[in-house]
């Protein structure tokens, strides 16, 4: 056991985590080393959820409750690390969860519906769809296959996403909100809105801000929020951190 | 198959030799998310071997060069990225390996064990270690029993080390030599000489200035290396790299 006062215990916890789902057979190998990644990532930006993340966190929030027709897409790792609060969000939008998967086996298909069948109290209303026949055009991955709502949605909420995948929705014309700790990686540059932050300290704050914002502060939000602008200002602040972190 | 043409060719290929290491039984999946965390902070560097972790390199063949009883401690990471070069330092070097599990089990062993017995050709003449009875002070985990040769070494080359361990061996009063992408870590800090590169890069330019620097020139480039100036300077490098980088 992790004792509560170690100095990075939520980070160790978040480990334990995602190396139990690994376990289970919900994570991918390459989902241990993507969340290592993420570790690192987030060590720089000092394990907090920074103002420039709050601020896209907010936009976020402003954009699902606007759209239409939202859909949140998970996969192993937000299965692990945000589940609880991957449900909630999707109660208040009323909106149904993807399971999209890169390395997607039947086995890990069959993890991930034994988690859901042990949780069905709290899935209760929700629709869960695991692809289907609709085709994301111009991406060559398994991931390219989409249930009808997918297809048909407008905005997508995809954390931990692969930069194919975000290129190609993007130019299907939807809007993507994406979770990702490096600022710098594909998906962060083509997405909609980034959030530059940790999974699970980003989600409690998208749902409290899908929960209490208006339409009308929804959309003075928006009009305001420049995602160009907030990943300059994510990556000045990390390198004036690198700059000042004290040996 | 990953195209050579890809950008990032490089470090997709150490991805997959460390995805068949872990498969093999020889690398822990903390192994996997490790790796993870280097590759998020050899990106920020560059993945290149900067002209700050040249010099690093440089004085750890110095003092590797001028050091009585050397002995390399390897773990899962460092068997699936550096085997061969390991060999060839300790075959320069005329010292042991000894092999270091943070998270030891029989089963781990027994596929370290096979792997070696494998490529037994290559090992013939070299001592390997899979610890000992001899114990380290200040050190709870289970790395802490090790055999003769490491108990009396004056240095050690620990690639990719843990915080505690390494600490234990400076108190110890060792010289230790770390390779490790994050200089901000434990590891980084505590150590004697710490080469802030990714292994694979660091091991053969490690293996070419312990084959040719002299006695002398191991002497003068010993007595003007300053640890923590590099590391300073390599944040200041990284801190930089991360203000310049396009989106």
């Amino acid at each position: 056991m992790i004792p509560k006062s170690h100095p990075r215990y939520e980070s160790l916890m978040k480990r334990e985590k995602i190396i139990e789902f690994f376990e289970r057979g919900i994570l991918a190998k390459a989902g241990l080393i993507a969340h290592g990644r993420g570790e690192a990532f987030d060590y720089i930006i000092g394990e907090r959820t920074t103002e420039y993340a709050l601020k896209s966190i907010k936009a976020a929030a402003s954009l699902l409750i606007l759209s239409k027709k939202p859909v949140i897409s998970v996969n192993g790792n937000t299965i692990a690390l945000a589940f609880n609060h991957v449900i909630e969000l999707s109660k208040l939008l009323n909106c149904p969860i993807e399971v999209n998967l890169f390395y997607k086996t039947e086995e890990r298909l069959r993890a991930i519906k034994k988690f859901f069948d042990e949780n069905k109290e709290e899935l209760e209303g929700i629709k869960i769809n695991f692809g289907g026949s609709y085709i994301i055009p111009n991406l060559e991955s398994n991931r390219r296959f989409v249930s009808e709502d997918f297809y048909y949605s407008d905005t997508v909420l995809v954390p931990l996403e692969d930069g194919d995948r975000a290129e190609a929705l993007i130019k299907m014309g939807k809007k993507v909100i994406t979770i990702d700790l490096n600022p710098l990686s594909r998906t962060s540059r083509v997405s909609t809105i980034t959030i530059v932050d940790e999974i699970t300290r980003a989600m409690p704050l998208l749902v409290r801000y899908v929960k209490t914002l208006s339409r009308k502060e929804a959309e003075d939000i928006l009009k305001s929020y420049d995602n160009k602008k907030n990943l300059e200002d994510i990556l000045k602040y990390m390198s004036e951190r690198l700059a000042k972190l004290k040996l």
